[in-house]
C-alpha cells in the first residue's frame, strides 16, 4: 500500500484503487438524496465516507457542519469551483448546516513560499468567488489558518498522536513542515467540533479524491480523541480530479495555460479552449467514421462542469460518439457556454468583494478564541 | 558531536563541553557588570552567548526584552527559582527592559500528557512565585503557549527552515511532537521581536545550561530570518544545573523527594534536608581529619542559593573543608536558612495570587493578536 500524495500536481488515475485499497465507499447508483446534485448525476462524484450517516443526522435536524478549504495560492479554477459548489449544495440543502471555509495560508507558506500578507490578498478573491457561487454568508465562517488559534492548538495536540512513520505511510517522504501542514489541516477539520463552536457534531468534507489522505488522518485522530475531546470522525464526499486542457490527468495552478480559472477574460478563455486537446480523431474523415472519444476530452468536460442542462450534455456526448460532432464546432459551443457562465460570475464576484473582505475580518474574532 | 537533551532528567556533567563543543563563551573572571549578581559571584553562572552585546544595548537605553519560560508541570523548585531570579535581576537592572514569561503548556501536554486546563491552574501558582520573587508586573508579560497565536504562527514558519536531520542533530531522536515543541519554544523566544510587540530588539534568555540546544536553534533561525523578519539572534546566560538532594546531577520534578520546592512546608523541608546526601566523610573521625567536600554537597548548595551573605557561604565552606563543621549541625543551619526564606516567600506568594491570575488573563489579549 503506497502513499497518495495530495500535494502532487499529477493525480490518481485509478479511482478503483481508492475504493479497494483505502476503503472509500462507492456511491449507490441511484442515490435518491443526491439526485438534485448535478455532479452526482453526471458521474463526477467518486465515492464517500459516512456520507449516509451525515445526511441522516442533518435530516434529523441536528446541528451539522460542512467544511472544506483552499490554499490561497491562486484564483479559483474549476477544481476549486467544484469543491465550492459541493459545499454550497449541502449548505442550501440543510438549513441547520453551517459552512466552514479554511484559507490554508500556512500551507501556502510552506508549499509555495507565499507570504501570509499575499495569501490574505488572494483569499479575498477566493471568498468573493464563494459568495458569487451562492454561499450564504450568514451561515458561513471563513478564516485563515494563521489567524486560528484553536486550529494551531489542535495541530499541536495531534502532533502527539502521530509518529513519523505513520506520516510517511500516509503522505510519503516529505519535508517536516508539510507534515506540520497536514496536522494543521486536521486542526481545520475539527474546528467545528471545538468548544468555541458548540462542541462535537457531524462534519462533511467535500474534496477532490486526491485529498483522501487528509481525511484518513483526520478519522484516525478522531478515534484517538473520542474520549477526551469527543471528536466524531468526519464524513467526506469525493469528486473526480479535473483534467487539464492538455488532456493530462489533473488541472493544476502550476500550469496556468492548461487550466481555466474563474477570472479568465473572454480572450483568455478563447485561446485556452481553442488550443485544448480533444478526444477527436487524427482526421475529419476518421472522426466521421469512428466517432470521437468524449471520455478522453477536456472540452467535453467543460459541458459537464458548466452546463445547467443534462440533456445538452447527452446530446453533445452522443453526437460526438456517433461522429456527427466535430471538434471545432464543439469548442465554439463550449466557449459560448463557459463565457456565458463567466460573464455572470464576474459581475457577481465584483459585487461580493467588500462582503468577502468583511467576512474574513469578522470571522477573525471568532477563531481567535482560546480553546479553553 | 552528540546531542544534549534538554528534556532529560539527568543533566550535563561537563560544562567545559558546552564551551568547547558548542561555543558558549565563558564569563570573564571579574565581570564588573555582574558583580551585583549573587549567582555570578558564587560561580553558578556557566557562560553566555552575546551577553555583552545585550548589556551594551540595554545600557544605551534601547528597548530590550528578557525572556524565559517554565513548563507548568509542577510548582517552583530551586531551578525555576534561579531562572526567575536571573530574569528579575535583569528586569530591575535595566528600566528599559520588558520581561516575557512563557508558560509552556503545549510542551507540558506532549512531554507530560498534562491537560491545558491543569497547566493554567499550575501557571497561576508559578506566576505568583514570580511576583513573590520580585518581578515587576508593570513591565512583564506572562502568557500561555496555547493562547499565543503569534507563537504558533512563528513555529509553523520555522518548521519550514529545519530538516528532520537538523532536529535530530540538535535534540537526538525524539517523537515528532517534541520537535514541534522545540519550534514552539523558538516561537516563544522571538515573540518580543514580532510586530505586535514592537519589532526586532535585543533579547536575553537566562536558562539552565541544559537548555542551550533551544538557544542554538533559535540563533540559527534568527540568521535565516534576518532579512524577511529582521530577527536578531537572542543572547543567553546559563546557570549550572541544580543538584538533587540525593547528590545526583540535576534536581528534577520527576523525583519529588529529592528536590526542594518553594511550596514545601516546614516539616517537608526538614524531612528532605535531614535525609539529604552530603559531602561528609564516612565517619566523624575521618571528617575531622580530612574535612568535608562541599563541592559534592547538595546541603552546601542550599547556602549558595538561599544565603544573602557571601561571607556566610565562605564561612560554611572553610569550616567544612577544615573539618570543623559536621553535617548534622550544617543541615540544621541550612534548614533554618531555607525555612526563613520560605516563610517570607509563602506569605508574599499568597498575597500575589489574584494579581497572578489577572496578569495571565490580561496578557491573553495581547498575545492573541494576529501577526499581520
Amino acid at each position: 500500500m503506497s502513499a497518495i500524495n495530495p500535494w502532487a500536481t499529477s493525480g490518481i488515475k485509478d479511482y478503483e484503487r481508492l475504493i479497494k485499497e483505502f476503503g472509500i465507499t462507492p456511491l449507490p447508483e441511484s442515490y435518491e438524496e443526491l439526485m438534485d446534485n448535478k455532479y452526482y448525476r453526471r458521474g463526477l462524484l467518486v465515492g464517500h465516507r459516512d456520507l449516509d450517516k451525515f445526511i441522516a443526522e442533518a435530516k434529523a435536524g441536528k446541528s451539522v457542519a460542512i467544511l472544506s478549504g483552499i490554499k490561497p495560492s491562486g484564483i479559483f479554477h474549476i477544481g476549486s469551483m467544484i469543491t465550492a459548489e459541493q459545499m454550497i449544495y449541502f449548505q442550501k440543502k440543510f438549513k441547520n448546516a453551517h459552512l466552514y471555509y479554511a484559507i490554508a495560508d500556512l500551507e501556502a507558506y510552506v508549499d509555495n513560499g507565499q507570504s501570509l500578507e499575499k495569501s490574505l490578498e488572494i483569499a479575498i478573491e477566493n471568498v468573493a468567488d464563494m459568495i458569487a457561487l451562492g454561499m450564504e454568508p450568514d451561515r458561513a465562517l471563513v478564516y485563515r489558518q494563521s489567524g486560528a488559534l484553536v486550529v494551531s492548538d489542535l495541530a499541536f495536540i495531534f502532533s502527539d498522536d502521530v509518529t513519523l512513520s505513520m506520516l510517511m505511510d500516509i503522505y510519503g517522504e516529505r519535508k517536516i513542515s508539510l507534515y506540520f501542514a497536514a496536522l494543521v489541516q486536521a486542526g481545520d477539520i475539527f474546528l467545528p467540533q471545538t468548544k468555541p463552536f458548540g462542541g462535537p457534531k457531524p462534519v462533511l468534507v467535500p474534496v477532490g479524491a486526491d485529498q483522501d489522505p487528509h481525511i484518513r488522518l483526520a478519522r484516525d485522530l478522531a478515534d484517538k480523541h473520542r474520549l477526551d475531546l469527543g471528536l466524531i470522525p468526519p464524513s467526506s464526499v469525493y469528486h473526480k480530479l479535473v483534467r487539464s486542457l492538455s488532456g493530462e490527468e489533473k488541472m493544476s495552478k502550476r500550469s496556468p495555460q492548461t487550466m481555466i480559472t474563474l477570472s479568465d477574460s473572454k480572450s483568455e478563455l478563447k485561446q485556452k479552449i481553442m488550443n485544448a486537446f480533444t478526444g477527436g480523431r487524427a482526421t475529419i474523415k476518421e472522426q466521421k467514421e469512428l466517432g470521437g472519444e468524449p471520455e478522453k476530452c477536456p472540452v467535453f468536460d467543460l459541458f459537464m462542469y458548466f452546463s445547467k442542462d443534462d440533456a445538452m450534455i447527452n446530446k453533445v456526448y452522443y453526437e460526438c460518439r456517433s461522429g456527427r460532432r466535430l471538434c471545432g464546432q464543439c469548442k465554439e459551443e463550449a466557449l459560448e457556454l463557459v463565457e456565458g457562465f463567466m460573464e455572470q460570475h464576474r459581475s457577481r464576484r465584483e459585487a461580493a468583494k467588500s462582503e468577502a473582505k468583511s467576512l474574513l475580518i469578522r470571522s477573525a474574532g471568532q477563531v481567535l478564541k482560546p480553546p479553553i
